[in-house]
């Protein structure tokens, strides 16, 4: 359900409001400007989870600065959670660890907020389709039309994830629409007239990427996705939503437990 | 957890019933031969899921065969579930996917028995130790003691995934004989006053193998693997089994649905 779709649509509908931040802030001070650098390649994952920094002098030589205006760069840093120092050891790339709950409710937008800081979400396009092979998960006929959304989510920055979603058309036209409007499937889908939908199976494999997948995720060859396909219902029981997400597994690990799948 | 603990565990202490039966065959017939050299082949992976085997020619001249003959190993293969022919295409290896429900009961010995013809398990090491990174999810202190135990699953007599468990002693001492005895967790445990464990939570994560894992799993450094750390309780809510399994993903992937958390 995925290999090259993302390609086409590396230019996101909605920019990612932290990236705009970045790169809107006016004339920082020197300080800041480091900062801005070191944080730009941890999000575009020169500067790996886990990879040690060159240390205060090495980085002090290497932008030109005294080791006193470096130290208020990684300060910020530090205190944004980007990196983390181990004392008599060196600073960090924090490990970006997210617990991605599967529960019976399962809320992309709830499972980023508890990821703390700064998860953002953007839509990467829309399109009509042939159900094609979203059409078994649907129970929906193959010659039938779904809505494709492909979408992208961002913790600290850094992206996390990419979801592949097909919704039955003619019901959900003007889904695109609603997620513009609102942000997350689930309060497009309520502006649809589905007040609540649950999951109903959660299939989860592991791979390497290909080149596209790697690109969509600023993530090297090498490093393994979880992929997770799965299909939302609503209360009736008819399935609202198919997806495949593509998780970067230095990023994401998955949770599931019996508390997330009792009955309310 | 893991590392290079399989390393020294290579030598399993029961037998896998599959490898014996290939091993111990008397003088077998030509086509028989070259079926169990194909076989073994793609048990160890040499010949690898969804890989096209060389056409009948190519491999009758390998082998020195008339093209009869090696019909006959072919068949063998096709019976057994080692290779699918489609036709127009050529012989393929046939992809080995083990859905592997993550359930209230989750019971690897069930999910085998799901996946069908020739599962078989394996002890490849016990040991005493201090719980260590195990007391956190046993809930015991760090200088308590464990037993560890380290088994392997095969399907169709490959290796689809190395299971490394600790159970805190003393009151699991000669849990290790009671799973020689008996062959899986859970009548091992039943039979040391356990009747029945829930799974408390599964932690699913996805990277590459080390070059430890690998040769346990039988599998290349680019295969990623399946990390499913979890902890089972008994009826009590005590932890009596903390564990982490690695799967291939090639072989394996986790479902997860509500029917399987439903409470019984």
């Amino acid at each position: 359900m995925h290999g090259d779709s993302f390609l086409n649509t590396m230019n996101p509908i909605t920019e990612d409001s932290a990236a705009q931040a970045l790169t809107q802030a006016p004339a920082p001070r020197r300080w800041e400007a480091i900062a801005s650098e070191l944080r730009n390649d941890i999000v575009e994952g020169l500067l790996a989870p886990g990879a040690r920094l060159p240390n205060e002098t090495e980085l002090a030589q290497r932008f030109g600065v005294h080791r006193h205006t470096l130290r208020q760069a990684m300060q910020s840093l530090v205190r944004e959670g980007f990196v983390q120092v181990r004392h008599g050891s060196g600073t960090y790339v924090r490990e970006l660890v997210l617990d991605y709950a599967l529960r019976r409710r399962t809320r992309l937008t709830q499972n980023l907020a508890e990821a703390g800081e700064s998860a953002s979400r953007e839509l990467l396009g829309a399109e009509e389709a042939l159900a094609g092979e979203w059409a078994a998960p649907l129970r929906v006929s193959a010659r039938s039309r779904v809505l494709v959304l492909r979408t992208r989510a961002r913790v600290r920055g850094r992206v996390v994830g990419v979801t592949e979603s097909a919704f039955p058309l003619p019901r959900f036209a003007g889904l695109a629409e609603a997620f513009a409007q609102h942000g997350t499937v689930t309060a497009a889908l309520a502006a649809l007239g589905v007040p609540d939908y649950t999951r109903a199976r959660s299939v989860i494999a592991a791979r390497l990427p290909t080149q596209a997948e790697a690109d969509a995720l600023a993530r090297p060859l090498t490093q393994p996705l979880l992929v997770v396909n799965y299909t939302n219902c609503d209360l009736q029981g008819v399935p609202v939503q198919a997806a495949s997400t593509l998780f970067a597994a230095d990023a994401v690990q998955l949770t599931v437990g019996p508390d997330d799948w009792d009955a309310a």
